[in-house]
C-alpha cells in the first residue's frame, strides 16, 4: 500500500493539522533555539524562553503521533503506547536534567507534573466543563482506580522522606526497591484496565474519535522525528534553567515545580480542556488523572532505574517534605473531588485555589530553601 | 409604615422573645458585668466567669437579629448577610483580642472554632438527632461544598506552619496573599451556592422558618445595640481570661480552643440541636460546618488583613502544630462522616469522642507549651 | 443432657475436625517446643521457629472455640464474645511481652496486627476473591462502620507521638484517658451493631453458619485448654524472638510488625480467604476491619491498663512515628478502598502493595533504628 512509504503526499495530513492549528505555528521556534544554542550559549534567559515556546508545539505534535499510532494497533497495544509514551515530553526533559546529574530538577518536575495533572488540569476541566454546562456526570469507577493508583504512589514516595536518620545505602535500595514494586503496580494496573476489566472503563477509551486518523507510516516518523527534536531542545532547556532562574529572580524549584509541568503537559493540558467544553468529562478526568499516575508509577520509577545507568550516581526516591505534603493534599484532594461522579464549576475552583496556593507558596519562597 | 420608627409597641417581639427564653434572661448579666469591670478590675475570674455568661445570651439575640434581618431582604442579601454576620460574635470577640495583641488567644479561637463546630456541633447533633429518630438523611450536596471549602481553607493554614526555617516576611507575605485566596474562594462559594447553583441546596435555605419574624427595624436595632454591648463584653472577657485562666489552673490553649469557641458558638448550637431533634438534620449540617466555613475561609482571613490596621503588628496564618494536626483532623472527619448523607447516633458518638480527645489533650498540656 | 459433662465421646467432633484440618496437625510442635524450652532454653532460634509453628494450630482452635461458644449463647452475648476474645492470641502474646517487660514488642505487634489486618488480610481477601469472581459486591455499612471506628483510634494513637516536648507523666495520664475513651468507644460500637443498629450488619453476623456446631462444653473446655496452651507458648515466643531476630539478622521492629502479626492472625486470615473465596466478601471485609478495629479499640488500651497491673512499669500510646504513619494510610486505604463497596482484584493488588511497601521498609532499615 501506499502508506507504507512517507511520500510528499503522506506527509499531507501533518502539514494541514499545522495550518490549522495555531499552536504548532510555534514549531518555527525550533530552529530557532538550536541555532541559538550553537552561536548564543551564553544568553541563558533567551535559551530558556525559546526552549520553552518550542516544547509546547512539540509536545503537541508528539501527542497527536501517539494517539495516531495507538488507534492503528488496535485496543491492547494502543492502551499500552498511550500508558507508556503518554508522558514522553516529560520523560526526555527529565532524562536531560538526570544525565545533567540536576537532580533537584528532575524531583521537582516529577513532583509538579502530579500536582499539576491533579489539581491545575482537573480543575481548569471543571472550571471549564462548568462554566459551558451547569452538572457535569462522569465515570467514577475511572477515576477512582486513577485516584487509587496515585494515592499508592505517594505512599511509595513518602516511605523514603519520613525514615529520619536512615543512610543512603537504605534509601537507595529502598528506592530501587520501591520503583520496581510502582512499576509492577503500573503494569497491573493496564492488565485490569485493558483487558480484565475494560468494560469498566470503555467511555474514556473510544472518546478521541473526532480527530482525523493519520496513517501509520507519517505517525510513526512524526513520533521518532520529533522525538528526537524534544530530545535536543530538552538539553538546551535544561542547561540554560538554572541560571535563567536566578537572572529572573525566580527560585528553581518553582521553575522545576510549575514551569516545567505546565510546558511539559501543555498538549494533553490542550486535550482535557477542549473534551471539557463538549461535555466529555469522562475523557478530561481520564487525560489528568491519569496522566499524574503515568509519571508516579511509570515515569518517576523508570528515571530511578535508569540513573543507574546514566546518572552521575544513583537518583532516589527522597523528596523534599514541602513537595511529598503538595503530592498527599493534590491526591486527597483529587480523590474526595472526583468521588462523587458530578461537576460544577466550583469544584473546579477549589482545585484551581488548592494549586493557586501551592504556586504561590513556592514563588514566595526563599531560593536558597 | 409603623415599622419605620422603633416605638414601644415595635420592641414588643423582642421582650415577648426574651420573656419566653430563659437563656435570654441571662441578660442580666450584661450591665453586671460592665459594672463589676469598673469597680473591681482585678477581680480576674470573676469578670471572667461574668462575660462568659453574658455572652452566651448576646450571641443568641445576635443570631436572632441577623436572620431576622436576613428574612427581609431576600434570598439573596439575606444569604450574604448570615454569611458575614453569622459568626459576628466570634469576629468581635477575636478583634478584642487583636487589639490587645494576644495573636495566641485570636489564633488558638480560630482553630477551636472550627474544630468545635466540625466535631463537636455536628456530632452532638447527630447524637441528638439519632437518639430521637433512628436514622436521619440529609442532603449531602451541601455537606460536601462545605467540606470541600473546609479541606481548602485548612491547607491553606497548612503551608505556613509546615514551610520550616522561613523568615517573617516570607510567612507574612504569605499569610497575605492566602487570606485574599480565602475570602476570594469564599465571595465564589456564595455565588454559587446563593445564584448559579441554589437549587442544590434549597433545603437548608428555607428552614428556619417556624419562627415569628421581627419588624425590620427592630431587627436592624437590636443587631446594631447588641453588637456594641458584645464588642464591650469581649473587651472585659479578653482582659481577664489571661489571668484567670492562670487562677483556674487553666491553660491559654485550652482556654482560646475550647472555652472560647462553645461560648461564642453557644447560640448555632442551640439552633443545631434543635434542628436535629426536628428531624431536619439538613439545617443542622449546615449550620455546623456553615460556620466552620465561615471562620475558616472568612473570619481568620479577614482578621489578617485587619491586623495591618488595628493590631499592634501583622498576624500570619502560621499557627503551632498541634492545631493545624487537629483542624486536618477533624475536617477529614467531618468529611467522611457526612460522605454518606445518613446518620445514626453511633456517628455523633465517634465526632464526639474525637473532640473529647482533643479537649483531653489540650486540658493536659502543661501551661508553658 | 449428655452434653454437660466432658466425655471421650463430647471429644470426638474436636478429634474429628485435627483429622480434616491438615493445620491442626502443627498441634504436634506444642509439646515439643514445650519440651525444648525446658531442655534447650539456649536454642532462641529453634524455639522461635518452634513457638511460631505451635501458635499458628492453636489460634485456629482458640478461634474456633470462641464461635462455637458464641453460636450457642445467642446473638447478643455472642458477638460480645466474639468482641472480646476474638483476638484472644494477639492478646496473650502481648500480655507474654508485657510482663517481660518488651514494650518494644507489644507496641510494635498491636501497630504491626491494624495494618496486616487493614492492608494484608482485607488485600488477599479481594484479591482471592477477585480472582475467582469479576466484580464483588458488599454491605458498606458494616465497612463504614468499621473504617470510622479505626480512624477514630488511630487518631487517638497519633496523639501523644505528636506533642512535642511533653512529659512522661503528662504521656502516662493521656494515655490512660485515652484508653478509657477507646474501651468506651469500643461498647458504645458494640451496643449499636448488635442492639440499636443490628438489621443495618446482618449479612455479616449470620455467615458462619456451615461449620458443624461443637457441643458447649466441649467448646469451653477448648477455649479454658487453649488458652493456657497459647500463653505457656508465648512466654518462650516472647523470650526467644528477640536473640533470635538478632541470630537471623531482622530487626526487632520487623519481627512485631509483620511476623507477630501474620501469625496471631493466621485463623482469621484462614477465615476471611475461604469467605472470599465463597463470595461472601461481607464476612472477610467484616473479619479484616472487625479484627483491627478490636486491636485498636480492645486490646491496645486493655494492655495499657493492664500494664499498671502487671507491667514493670506503666506503659503508654506513644507509638514511634513510622508506626503512627503506617496505621494512619493503612486506614485512610482501607476506608478509601471499602468506600465503593464493591471490589475487584486489581483492589487487593493495591492493598497488597501498600502492606510490601511497608514490609520492605521495616525489613530494610538498620536495626538501630
Amino acid at each position: 500500500m501506499a502508506e507504507q512509504f512517507l511520500t510528499a503526499d503522506g506527509v499531507a495530513p501533518l502539514l494541514k493539522e499545522i495550518r490549522h492549528n495555531p499552536l504548532l505555528w510555534l514549531l518555527v521556534l525550533v530552529p530557532v533555539v538550536l541555532l541559538a544554542q550553537l552561536f548564543k550559549p551564553e544568553a541563558h534567559v533567551l535559551l530558556f524562553v525559546l526552549s520553552v515556546g518550542a516544547i509546547v508545539p512539540l509536545a503537541a505534535l508528539l501527542s497527536r503521533a501517539t494517539e495516531s499510532v495507538a488507534a492503528k494497533t488496535g485496543d491492547m497495544i494502543g492502551g499500552l503506547l498511550n500508558a507508556t509514551l503518554g508522558n514522553l515530553t516529560e520523560l526526555l526533559i527529565a532524562l536531560a536534567a538526570l544525565r545533567a546529574g540536576q537532580y533537584v530538577l528532575v524531583k521537582s518536575s516529577i513532583a509538579g507534573a502530579i500536582v499539576t495533572n491533579a489539581l491545575f488540569m482537573l480543575g481548569a476541566s471543571f472550571l471549564v466543563g462548568g462554566l459551558n454546562h451547569h452538572v457535569q456526570e462522569y465515570n467514577r469507577s475511572n477515576a477512582r482506580l486513577q485516584a487509587g493508583q496515585l494515592f499508592l504512589a505517594t505512599i511509595a514516595m513518602l516511605i523514603p522522606s519520613v525514615v529520619v536518620g536512615a543512610d543512603t545505602t537504605f534509601t537507595q535500595t529502598l528506592s530501587m526497591g520501591l520503583s520496581v514494586l510502582l512499576i509492577v503496580t503500573s503494569g497491573l494496573g493496564l492488565v485490569f484496565e485493558l483487558k480484565t476489566h475494560r468494560e469498566l472503563f470503555t467511555s474514556v477509551d473510544h472518546a478521541e474519535s473526532d480527530e482525523v486518523e493519520w496513517p501509520l507510516v507519517l505517525a510513526l516518523a512524526t513520533l521518532a522525528g520529533v522525538t528526537v527534536l524534544v530530545a535536543l531542545v530538552s538539553e538546551v532547556f535544561v542547561e540554560s534553567v538554572q541560571q535563567a532562574a536566578t537572572a529572573l529572580g525566580i527560585s528553581p524549584t518553582f521553575v522545576g515545580f510549575i514551569i516545567v509541568a505546565l510546558v511539559g503537559g501543555a498538549a494533553e493540558m490542550a486535550s482535557a480542556l477542549s473534551a471539557a467544553r463538549k461535555n466529555r468529562l469522562d475523557l478530561s478526568v481520564g487525560i489528568a488523572l491519569g496522566s499524574a499516575v503515568q509519571i508516579a508509577l511509570f515515569v518517576a520509577p523508570v528515571l530511578v532505574l535508569l540513573s543507574y545507568l546514566i546518572g552521575p550516581t544513583p537518583m532516589d526516591l527522597q523528596f523534599w517534605r514541602g513537595a511529598v505534603a503538595m503530592m498527599i493534599v493534590a491526591t486527597i484532594t483529587a480523590s474526595l473531588v472526583t468521588n462523587a461522579g458530578r461537576s460544577a464549576w466550583f469544584l473546579g475552583v477549589l482545585l484551581l485555589i488548592v494549586y493557586l496556593i501551592f504556586g504561590m507558596t513556592l514563588y514566595l519562597l526563599p531560593p536558597r530553601i
